[in-house]
């Protein structure tokens, strides 16, 4: 165990970390709003199993916001290593000025499950998302919303079929920070596994930190 | 960019990542629930900027459910990688069983924000939090709760009193697997950064993948 030292008082603040950094992308039906848009979002979480469902934080003065409101639906985009600029780039411009698609080289593709919402092409893993509900809370309205429909790239499948989670290089945002993904520490349950399913699941371990 | 590959439909499933998996510390008031106890959560996510709040999402059967709606208050402790064992473990070991903090070698402490509630002393970082709703989603419940105070362990701070993250060495969780967090990628605002500021603020790049 990590010795104990002292705790120094921040003040009321957001320091929930690591969180996910995704692509958030959407669509209005009325002019202006009616183009494909992305937007980065950090506050985002799963926040039920059954139904499926996560949560995404947006501020209303956002283009996207008004998209949201009119379709109800988006698409969250995992992001990969080579999409973290384009990440970073999303969430730092805004769709009233930019077309993101077209700026960060990104493709708008539809699929199935929202035929008028674009997903993006590039990422390993796409959301489809239906608004549920919409709260006010401050800067940011938080909406909750089921999700529809996974969309996998298939390069991410092994030979028996399993998502092989590695391939899709996914980074987290942790204090301003965009990290990698390092190394693997342990499988949900390893604390109480036997030592052959650890031997089995747990990689070697390196001779030193991470 | 990329190259783009076919998406697989994977079907309606939980797949947001990397989540924060976090140690929720919490007490309630009345027996057999008013002894302190840790929860693991990977539903977790910030919600608001202003005032500052967060969510967890928690099975009604949980012993720490009842905990929560007695008291209203909850530690959300930060993972570091020496906490990962123990934060599996009690994500798989119910509270109605097992004295947590004991079983896991950890130590229960009280701060200012909270005194009623235990926070786990080892954490990198504590959010003292408020629960300020509970919303009935399905398998899980939604607490949204403002976050009151954070508690930064004093070896996170750089000499110009900044916070060093890296110091918390956090652990993410992603499709079942707990992970360290890797090489930085870049910082918030880095895809429009000036040449100075990326000179100064952007490690070296290392030859070779993560």
């Amino acid at each position: 165990m990590p010795d104990i030292t002292p705790f120094r008082a921040l003040g009321a603040t957001t320091m929930l970390a690591p969180v996910p950094a995704v692509l958030v992308s959407c669509r209005g039906t009325q002019p202006p709003y009616d183009r494909d848009n992305l937007i980065t979002v950090a506050w985002a979480g799963t926040v039920c199993s059954d139904p499926p469902m996560l949560s995404i934080s947006v501020r209303k003065s956002r283009f996207s916001h008004a998209q949201l409101m009119q379709s109800g639906c988006f698409y969250v985009n995992l992001v990969s290593q080579e999409l973290c600029r384009a990440t970073d780039f999303c969430g730092v411009r805004s769709g009233r000025d930019v077309d993101k698609f077209a700026a960060c080289g990104l493709t708008p593709v539809r699929l199935d499950a929202l035929p008028e919402t674009p997903a993006v092409a590039q990422a390993p893993i796409c959301l489809a998302c239906r608004v549920h509900s919409v709260q006010e809370l401050g800067s940011h309205d938080l909406f909750l919303a089921r999700i529809l429909q996974v969309y996998v790239q298939e390069r991410l499948f092994g030979e028996k079929g399993e998502i092989v989670m590695e391939r899709a290089r996914l980074c987290a945002y942790s204090h301003g920070e965009y990290r990698a993904l390092g190394r693997m520490l342990g499988f949900f349950g390893y604390s109480v596994a036997s030592p052959e399913a650890l031997a089995r699941r747990m990689p070697p371990r390196p001779r030193n930190g991470r």
